[in-house]
Formats: structure tokens, C-alpha cells, sequence
């Protein structure tokens, strides 16, 4: 069993208004695979520039990632800068230096195409498109194509966006975004809205509100966020999210061979407890020294505090 | 069995981008009150004016609210009016037109301070502050004292709202109220200063992501909120809401004479419930013609949709 991600590896500096990291390991794939790697084999689609520092890629071979899909090319890391304010919702981009990702064209090594679940990260729509003609689909195989997706390719890659939709299993956008994508307030009629494009499955992201799931066959899933004592970066925490969320699927369809709505929900908890755990710290650093059972102990927390009995 | 509830009763003019409603009937007391009758007695202090529309004092008397400590005074009943933009989350204020509200000194018949529970609405802390002497405690009986309040008091009365919060066993705030308060932005640290004032318990209400219960135990407790298809009019749905939560702990409390944790839980998926039927029509019309039928129907969705299991 194996997860494919496909996205973004770079170099991030970000500012909060109690510290500070220079050119830390970020990027949506990097997130998303050292949370989903806590679950299953991460097969990593990505490009990377030669000033890429040893240490960073050492954190995927500890993880066992395979790194065969991942490119290196002459030039510098895609790098990312970021402010965040006293709320620690609000953030402002302080610049964007794509470096090599401007011509990062993803090709699946073979092996990577039969992956149960393929992840594509946020990039530009007609990439991911790419990427899901790469992987096409197996007869009598569960196989999950999932996609995140972010403003910016809303409002300047439509048409792309809503064709690659058509083409996933699963949408994860945060709440704004379904908002901004279908121009509908409500986010009950949104989601169908979204789901009648064809995804049998989409996940709202909420941050610290925690996150909605939303079936084509019309169930709903609503889970509160783990209430985290101090959050010191909140980077890549959405990324983690649909690695928690998808690693853990991969996981049980591995034990199990098939996906219950049961499942999904205790997912959905997972992605929200990788998701807190990434805020702990600034990069990927707190995901990347998590251990089973410290998942387990916060597992047992949202048991705990989202559970009430009694019929009325 | 009975709760005494003191604060506004007002006459609302709402304009959302959707429709508008003139002189309806508003004010915190009124929502919490036909909120709460739903599950006990009620018994109302509050002032009117001598314009107050008889119709509307017959919604009290439908739901058999005890009005002797509903005052009378010639002049105007206060007004409110406000705007809604079109994410129904932001509201701008039109107008505010105290009249006799202006002059409100709660007087508490010997009765209603034998209630078992009181509910301060959102009023002047220093009004809150009198109500409470009225309102002692007497030996051997389970009595809960709570409040509201805004961020007008937070700002202009912070020393009698601190007094007031020393004196009552369940503060409800709004999320933003709660770190405004505090001046802490995470919510887990800001709980444990307000309980540190003494109320066992702190209610933090997030409008549409639902409700936070700290304990001074330490316990929490997180209820997403129900998703509504479409929202008419959000005002009064946090009024509303503690009507729900307190209305329900007060039948328990008259049920089986004392509460356990998970009463208030459930208390809190009921004020979530009331509060989601409160935005589904202007003022108080939805939760006026509400059945148990329709809040056991919500409870039962609740359940489903917040349920999960498994031990990981």
C-alpha cells in the first residue's frame, strides 16, 4: 500500500509575533508527506533546487519516503516568506521566490502510478490535471484521488480547477475557498454544489474551527479542532491535515481492503490531530518527532471531549 | 422549577441582503426567554414601554412566562437596528434608541429569586451586579447563577463585569469577548483566567462553529454547530442559545434533582439546537412556533453527525 503526493518542497521563512525560522523545510507536499508517512509509504512527486540543504532530505529517509519521483534541478528551492499577526489567522505573504518550481513538470515513476491513494497538493490546476491523466484509474482496485487547491487558482485557473474536480474522489478546500468557488454563502448548499461536479467526498478545512465532511450520498461529519494551549506556527497545518486525513485512510484500507463511513470520520480526526500538532512548532519539526502513541494519547482526547450520551 | 432571566426587551429592525423586518420583536431576555420556556417556567424582569404591541406581550403569554416582574413605563420601548452584510456574520448597528430601557432598575418579586436558576442577559454589569444581591443563595438548594455580556462592558465597565463574573457559576461570552477580555489569544489560557475568577464553568459561543465548554475541573467539551441549509437572521441566536443550554439544565435539574458533566454537554448541544432554529426566521418566529418534535428531530441529527468510534 502507498500513498503518491505530488506538490510543493520548499524553503520557508516565516515571522511570528513570538519568533522566527529562516529557510525551515515548507511546502505542501513536505508537510503532507511527513504526516501521512506516520501511517503508510509516501511515494514524493516534487522538485527541489542544488542549494536543497542534506539535512531536510534526511527527514523523508527517516520517514522511509520514496524519493525516486523527486526531481533536482539546477537553480534555487522554491522559497516562501511569511508574516503572521497577534491572532495567528492572519498572515501576509512576505515574498515568493519560485526558483525551480516555476518548471516543475511532476511525472509519476511507474511504480507510484498504482498507489491506492494519490494526493495532489496545491498546485496549478492544469499540473494536477497532468498528474491524474499519469495515473489513471485500475479496474477492481479501491483507489482514492484526492485534491487541495488554494485562492489564487480559483480566481485565475478556473476552468482547470473545476475540470481536475471532475476528476477526484475527494476535494479538501478550506471554508473560504468553497465559499469564493461556488459564490454561495451557506456552505451546506455549497458542498453540494461542489459534490455535484462529480467528488464523492469533500472535507472543509476550518483551521482552528476544525473540519466538516460533506458525502455525495448526502451524510455529514462535523468535528471541533483539538484546543491547542499555545499555537506557534500554524504553517503547512492544512497540508498535515489532508496527510493525517489520507494517511490514516491508506492505513485502514491496507488492514481492511475497503473504507467504511466510519473510517472516514475517525479520518477526519486524525487529519485534525496531525493538523494541531503541526501548529506546536515552527515547519514540519513536531510532526516530524511524533510517535504512534502521542497520537494515540490525543486520539483518546477528541473521544473524550466531543463525546455526549443520552437521547435527548 | 423555574429560571429568572433579566435584560432587554426591545423592538428590532433588521435589514439582511436577503429581506428586512420592522419593530419585530427583539432583545436578549425575549430570545432567551421563549428559548428557554421550551423547557421550564420562566420568569421575565425587564421594561417596556407603553407602545409595547400587545401582540407580542401574548408571545410571553403562549408560553406561559411569568410577566410580574415585567415593568411598564411610559415612553418608548427600546429600539435596535441593524444591518447584516453577506456572510450574514458581519452586522453594522443603524441605530439605538434606549427609551425607558434607559432607566432599568430590575426588581426581583420574592418569587422569581427562588429560582433555580438565574440568567443575567447581556446588560450593565452594575445592573447585573444588583440583580445577583437580590438574587442570594440559599442553603441545600442547587442554584446556578449565569451571565452574557458584550464588548461595550468589556470596555467601559470592565470592573463591575469582573465583580459580576466573581459572583456567578457559568459565564457565557462570545469567542472574541473571551480573548478581549482576557487579552489572551488562545482560548485554553483565556478559560482558565476567567475561571480563575471563580464561575465553574465558561461557555465560549463561535456563532456558526458552535460552542466550548470549560470546566473548572479542567474537562472541556467541544459541539460543533448544526449546518444550516440558509440563514434568515442571526440575531438573538446566542440569546437564544443560552436559553436552550440553561432551559435544559433546568429540566434535568427538575427531572432527577442534580447535574452530571454529561447533562451539560447535552445542555450545550441543546443550546446549539435552539440557536440554529433561531437563524432560520426573522426575530423570534421560528423558535415562538417550535416543538419538542423538532428539537428531538435536531438532537437525533446531532448525534449522528458528531458521532464516531473506534479505539484509533
Amino acid at each position: 500500500m502507498a500513498i503518491t503526493v505530488v506538490g510543493s518542497v520548499a524553503l520557508d521563512t516565516i515571522e511570528t509575533p513570538f519568533g522566527a525560522a529562516n529557510d525551515v523545510l515548507g511546502g505542501a507536499a513536505s508537510h503532507f508527506t511527513l504526516a501521512a508517512s506516520l501511517y503508510d509509504r509516501v511515494n514524493l512527486v516534487a522538485i527541489i533546487g542544488n542549494d536543497f540543504p542534506d539535512h531536510f532530505a534526511s527527514y523523508f529517509h527517516e520517514r522511509n519516503v520514496d524519493l525516486r519521483g523527486l526531481q533536482i534541478a539546477i537553480g534555487q528551492t522554491f522559497r516562501w516568506g511569511g508574516r503572521y499577526q497577534l491572532d495567528m489567522n492572519t498572515r501576509e505573504t512576505l515574498f515568493t521566490e519560485l526558483g525551480v518550481f516555476a518548471d516543475f513538470h511532476p511525472v509519476l515513476p511507474e511504480e507510484y502510478r498504482q498507489a491506492e491513494i494519490i494526493f495532489l497538493a496545491n498546485i496549478l490546476p492544469s499540473l494536477q490535471l497532468d498528474v491524474l491523466r499519469q495515473a489513471a484509474r485500475q479496474e477492481g482496485r479501491t483507489q482514492l484521488h484526492a485534491l487541495d487547491t488554494m485562492n489564487l487558482w480559483i480566481e485565475t485557473a478556473r476552468d482547470d480547477l473545476e475540470q481536475v474536480i471532475r476528476g477526484v474522489d475527494i476535494v479538501l478546500m478550506a471554508e473560504e475557498e468553497v465559499r469564493q468557488f461556488t459564490g454561495v454563502p451557506g456552505l451546506r448548499t455549497a458542498a453540494r454544489k461542489i459534490l455535484a461536479l462529480g467528488p464523492q467526498m469533500l472535507i472543509v478545512k476550518q483551521g482552528s474551527y476544525g473540519a466538516l465532511l460533506f458525502s455525495a450520498d448526502g451524510s455529514f461529519f462535523a468535528a471541533p479542532a483539538y484546543p491547542l494551549e499555545d499555537v506557534c506556527d500554524p504553517t503547512g497545518a492544512g497540508d498535515a491535515f489532508a496527510g493525517g486525513f489520507l494517511g490514516y485512510l491508506a492505513n485502514r484500507l491496507a488492514t481492511s481492503g475497503a473504507l467504511t463511513a466510519n473510517d472516514y470520520r475517525r479520518a477526519l480526526i486524525h487529519g485534525n490531530i496531525i493538523g494541531s500538532y503541526t501548529c506546536e512548532a515552527f515547519s514540519v519539526e513536531r510532526v516530524r518527532r511524533l510517535t504512534p502513541e502521542e497520537i494515540s494519547a490525543r486520539y483518546r482526547e477528541f473521544v473524550n471531549f466531543t463525546h455526549f450520551e443520552g437521547v435527548y
